[in-house]
């Protein structure tokens, strides 16, 4: 061990580590299959109107902590999708595990992990795992802390895949 | 395909896919081995004190996109270690590739795939990848879109290593 480190173990004067509460810095253990310690399992939305298959994680954001974004955890199981909606706000999403469908606009893509979306104020968006995927479509989603409600819309005209 | 659906290779009337640079929804490909399509491979920073084997790349945010955050994707080579520093705006990094080490004030922490890290406002911080790692380190990490310029801090006093 390096100088000047000692292991909380060893040392009886060692701090406590950090908490999840509060607004000092800490880590939030991923724990294994996209749950993380500490972190409860939510439903999307309170209403169960206009979505499906939709569970959120919040990672960052909602525990004291002060920056001026959250970043949440989405996971859409197979058959299920997210409310067809816009917002004022923009949403940056980064699937890390499997693969599922984006709509923006009149565009549809088919995004898998790594790929980076981000959505533009006032785009109808929407986010879907078909029914044919063997797992669960999971994304980080990053958003303002401040931000306007979603509202629904009705389905778009005609829509064009992208590669 | 669904009715209403068209490919972009079968109509000739169909828009072309949004490009990169502007403030309307986009897709920014992962092209594999953590490489985004269109994205630039940039230095840490423009100076080379203080830092060793740092990489960088700007995810969203730089390019037209209006959200009041950044998402940067940083990759410490094995032997590599970023600014011991410290800055008024908050960190939240995400591990996506490889293990390292996260040291925030006196704690210090492995970390790996799926962590959340929160580095609050002044807290001196560096992170690192030992000699003896097989692999880079990468992390996304997400920060205020305006924020204050970092400040080197010499070495921390003992440090408690924490599971």
């Amino acid at each position: 061990m390096r100088e000047g480190l000692v292991s909380t173990d060893e040392q009886s004067g060692a701090p406590a580590p950090p908490t999840l509460e509060g607004n000092h810095s800490k880590v939030i253990r991923h724990a294994g299959d996209f749950t993380w310690r500490g972190v409860a399992l939510e439903p999307y939305k309170d209403t169960t109107e206009f979505w499906k298959g939709v569970t959120r994680r919040e990672l960052s954001g909602k525990r004291g902590e002060s920056q001026q974004f959250h970043v949440r955890y989405f996971e859409i199981a197979p058959g299920g999708y997210s409310t067809l909606e816009k917002h004022e706000h923009e949403h940056v999403v980064i699937p890390i595990r499997g693969r599922g469908i984006v709509q923006f606009g009149c565009y549809i893509y088919e995004v898998g992990v790594g790929d980076v979306v981000y959505i533009a104020p006032s785009d109808p968006h929407q986010f879907r795992n078909p029914d044919a995927h063997p797992e669960p479509f999971g994304f980080l989603c990053i958003v303002n802390a401040d931000r306007d409600t979603p509202q629904p819309v009705d389905g778009g005209g005609v829509c064009y895949i992208c590669e």
